[in-house]
Order: structure tokens, then sequence, then C-alpha cells
């Protein structure tokens, strides 16, 4: 096995839009194997949007990244050498990892993935994995739809938003999808089999498109982007209407503060519920979840798609590409 | 009995600011008593900031005002005549009332008020009343207070807030009551008890100010105005804060949006309930919680502090004096 390998560390912190440069590509020796470690093989590797929040050097429900130390995220990957009993050589593993070929890491922070011939191993950084988990506590315990309501889900075609819309439609509702490009409108319509879509990009006036096809108002929103897009949404809810705050990512890139209309006195009349959540307040949960989730695919209620680049250089590309809206479904990096 | 009596209607619909101009006192002649109905006579007329909203032709979760027809609002009447078995007279009724020195009405909209030496009547228009019942449906149902948590007040001398402050400070909270001008200040400090009081006319940055005072951060906001104040407390909010959106009287008077720091974000991250309501919400609890607010008061825990004003014709003034700030606890107007 080579002895030098490559990582990705946070060379600086963007301000603003997130560039390549931010990265930088190094080269080290993989340390020696203490007793209690395991050594790993990075398999799959998943880029997120909260991680751009992790760049800046601010408080948030997740430490910042430290310049010049390795990118951490979630993925998937398989154990090399062990001097912990937790783990045998070849395992597959998930769970919070370095950006890196190998790495030295404490068996704490991941778990063992069982195989299952009907559902590739990947789906537990997707489906299965914390986006999924995401779209399915948002939704059924935040949003706690009831039939018959009218759900909207923004970045409807991501990760979180096309699993988080296909549970809808299992709780009986009317799924309203939000996302950008004739793409991924064809995608909701004919892949999710959502009741509308909506191409932002080709929408100017997103309230007025709502009331058009929403004549009994928002329910439920699944909110996964924030900005003008919310705004719009915000207009049309119903009385007792929740919304879900989820993903902000169409601010994440901005370096100053985002202004917009103040539509808290919509939010008083119509006795609205907004609420933020994070996965990791649910992992008492998660086996339970991922049960349900597993046998909604296999039952066929629940397909899901991951877009996988190939090459583990390529990170920094599929990371920028999320702010892009390049992804439909799940953005990975197999390594 | 004078057959030719006073009303005031809504003469127009305020654009921006509401004034004086909007309201119109007319005469006319008392209608026949009907079977079934009551005539009454005001006794204390309520100005709330609610009935704001009701002067504009929009939607709400109040039906809008008509215009040419009375004001109506919370009030105390004595029954003069009734061919009604529910009521005699001589009853001493709360409920809503229009704006008229005598009227003929519906029994049923209407409650009566069992008279107790210890309480005065026009309590039932404030800490019994909507307003009291407010601070306590909201910041018990919304904000769930613990003990050691730090509780934000707007519009803390007011008629809710001074209620929920009160109710906060029972639950054994650090209570920190924002309000405009020495004398409130003076009063939330001296005859309130609060841990702490904000004069926000004196305080440029209330985040900074918050930043000193709450090294805690904030637990509960309790928002009666909406706008910078607002803002400015979302931005000290810990993880796990409850918004309870109650009133936005900032809001109020302005003829466009007014545009503020989009804080969604800070919302997420610290996983943060924000949720309007409306005291109807909770009409079938209404009685146990006036009898828990009586015996509050019959305890000292909590004092109330109306500002009456005299005389039918001064019910505008009364009611633009909400905008201004003027009042100290609830405010009502005698007959």
């Amino acid at each position: 096995m080579q002895k030098s390998i490559k990582k990705f560390v946070l060379k600086s912190r963007p301000s603003g839009e997130v560039s390549a440069d931010n990265f930088e590509l190094v080269k080290e020796d993989i340390p020696e194997l203490k007793q209690g470690e395991i050594l790993i093989k990075a398999k799959f590797l998943s880029v997120d949007p909260y991680m751009r929040n992790r760049m800046n050097n601010v408080e948030s429900y997740v430490v910042p990244f430290e310049l010049e130390s390795a990118i951490t995220g979630d993925g998937i990957a398989e154990v090399i050498d062990t001097k912990s009993d937790k783990f045998e050589a070849g395992d597959l593993l998930v769970g919070i990892v370095p950006w890196q070929e190998y790495a030295v890491i404490d068996p704490k922070k991941v778990e063992k993935i069982i195989p299952d011939e009907n559902i590739s191993s990947t789906a537990y950084l997707s489906v299965l994995g914390l986006t999924g988990l995401t779209a399915y506590f948002g939704l059924l315990d935040i949003g706690d739809p009831k039939p018959g309501e009218t759900v909207i889900i923004s970045a409807a075609a991501g990760a979180v938003g096309s699993v988080a819309g296909q549970i809808a439609r299992i709780k009986e509702c009317k799924v309203i999808g939000i996302a950008g490009g004739e793409k991924k409108f064809l995608y909701l319509k004919n892949d999710l089999h959502f009741d509308e879509a909506i191409d932002y990009k080709k929408t100017p006036n997103i309230r007025k498109e709502l009331r058009n096809i929403c004549p009994n108002r928002v329910d439920i929103y699944f909110d996964n982007v924030g900005g003008d897009i919310s705004d719009g949404v915000f207009y049309m809810l119903n009385n007792h209407a929740r919304i879900i705050l989820c993903g902000q990512i169409s601010l994440y890139n901005l370096n100053r503060l985002s202004m917009g209309p103040r539509l808290y006195p919509q939010f008083l009349f119509h006795r609205v519920k907004m609420q933020g959540f994070i996965v990791y307040d649910y992992t008492d949960r998660f086996t339970n979840a991922r049960d349900q989730i597993k046998q909604w695919i296999l039952d066929g209620k629940i397909i899901f798609d991951e877009n996988i680049i190939e090459g583990f250089e390529k990170l920094p590309t599929a990371f920028l590409g999320l702010f892009q809206g390049e992804n439909i479904g799940k953005q990975l990096v197999r390594v």
C-alpha cells in the first residue's frame, strides 16, 4: 500500500462565494495505527450544502473547519487495517470521515453497513443517510402532514427535497416541487410523480403561480433555499401552516446580510409555525426511520437518484456544483 | 332614556398611519328590541392594536370593519332592557360590543361577569380579558418556559407584555422587558420587578445591550412589536429558542412592506421555533386560565394596571395613543 496519500484541506475561508481556491490538495504520510484505531480507505464521499457554513469561522450548529486541516464530511469507507475490536478488515463503514484517500480514525465516528442486495451501499449516503433522514424527520415531525394538505418543497429535485416530497405523497398530500431548469421540472413531474412542479427560472412570480395551482393555499412548506422563492411561498400560507426550515442555500454564499420583506405579520395572522431543525437531534430514532424508508423503497414508493462524480480530486468541483444547482438527487464522489 | 345615541363608525380606511379622520361620530335612534335581543349600555370600551388590521380591507384572522358601520371591540356593558331569558336588567356583561353608548345586541356575543369584591370588573377587559389570556396562552403554550431560562418581552409595559413577563417570573425565568421611555423603564424595574429592562429609545443597538445582559443568550422571545427591535433579539437566540409571535405593532401602520435582514439561517442553526397564535384558538380553556390568573392576582404575584380615559368621544384618541406608545398597562375608555 502507498505510504503517501492525498487529502483536501481548507486553505482559506471564503468571503462570499466559495471557490476551488479555498481548497488545497496536499500529500502526507499515513500516521501509525495506534491501539483502538482503524485504518480506512475512502470509497464514496458526500458533498452537502451545510458544509459551506463550516467554512466560515462563526458559531453554528457544527464547529467550523480548521484552516490547513482536512475537510470532513459524510462518507463510506472500507476497513483496511484495525487495532480495534469493533471492526474487522473488509468491513464497510458509514459516518463522518476526512477527505483523504486513506485515514486513521477513531471507530466511534462510524458505523458498519450491513450489505443488502436490494439496496446499493451508497444509499447510506443518500436516502438512508443524513439527507434521507433529514427529509423524514423534517416532514413528519415538524410538518405533521395530513391527507389532502398542500405541501410545497423547495430545491425539490435535490437529495433532501426529492425524498421529502415522496414521503408527502405517501402521506396523501398534494405535493408541489420548486426547482430550477427544465430537466429538474420534468424529473419532478415524470419520475417523482409530484402533483405539480414549478421551474423557478421560468417563473418570475412564484406567488402568482402558487395562487393558480394552490386554491386551498399552502399547509406545509419544506424550505431548503430561503430568499425570494421562500418569500413567494410565505404569502400563500394557510391558517396553521408549518414551515420546515431545513436549508437556506440561497443565502449561504452571501458575504452580507440578505434583505427581504418582513412577513412576520403573515405568520401571525395565519398562526404559522416555523421551525428550524438539525437531523442530529434525532439520532436515537435513526434506526427506525431507516427501516421505514427502506421498506418504502422496497415497496416502490420511494425512488432515489445519486449523481456520482468519479475521482477523489473532483471533490471541490462536486461541492461547488451544489451552489450552481447542478445535481439531481444526492451528489457523491467516488474515490 | 334618550332615544338618539352616539356611535363611532369607520369613515375611511387608513393608508399608512391611522388618524382621527378615519373615524366619524354619528347619531342614530336606538332600534326596536326584538325577541331574543338585549339592550345594553356601554360602561368601558377597550382599544387594542389588532383593531388596526380590521381597518384594512384585507383578509386577516378577523374580518375587516365595514365602512359606515360601527367599530366593534371588547367592552363591558350593563343590561338595560331584555327580551332574552339569558340575561336580566342590571347584569354586567363582557364581550364584543359596538362603539355605541347604547346598543341592541345578540346575547350570544357576550357573557356575564360575576362580581368579585377583590377584583375590579375592568379586569375582564385586561388581565382577565383577552390581553391577559393572550399573555397566558402565548407564554405557557408556545413558550413553554423552564426555570432559569431567559425570556425577552417586547412592548413589555403594555397590556399583554406586562402580564406575560410576570407569568415568566412566576415560572422562575430571568425576565428582560423592552419598552420605550424612562417611565416605562422604571415601571418594569420597580413595579413589575423584571430582572432587567431596556429603554429602546435610549438603546441604539438592542443586540449589543442583550449581549451584555444575557450571557446565556435568549430562550424565549415574546414579540409584540416586530421590526428592528425584534431583529436585534433574533441575533441573540439560544439553541431551541421559542419565538411567540403575538403582535407586530411597529409594522401595522406602514403602507408598504417593511424590509429587514433575512435571519432565517439563525433560526435554522439554533433550531428555533417561531409560532404565531391568536387567543381565540384557546376559547375552550379561557375559564381555567382566568381562574389561574385570578389566583395569582390574589396571591400578589401579578399586578395589573389600566390606563382609563374618560368619555365616549375619546375612543379614537385612546386608540391612536396605542401607536404612540402612550399607555402603561391596558388602555380603556370609560363611557
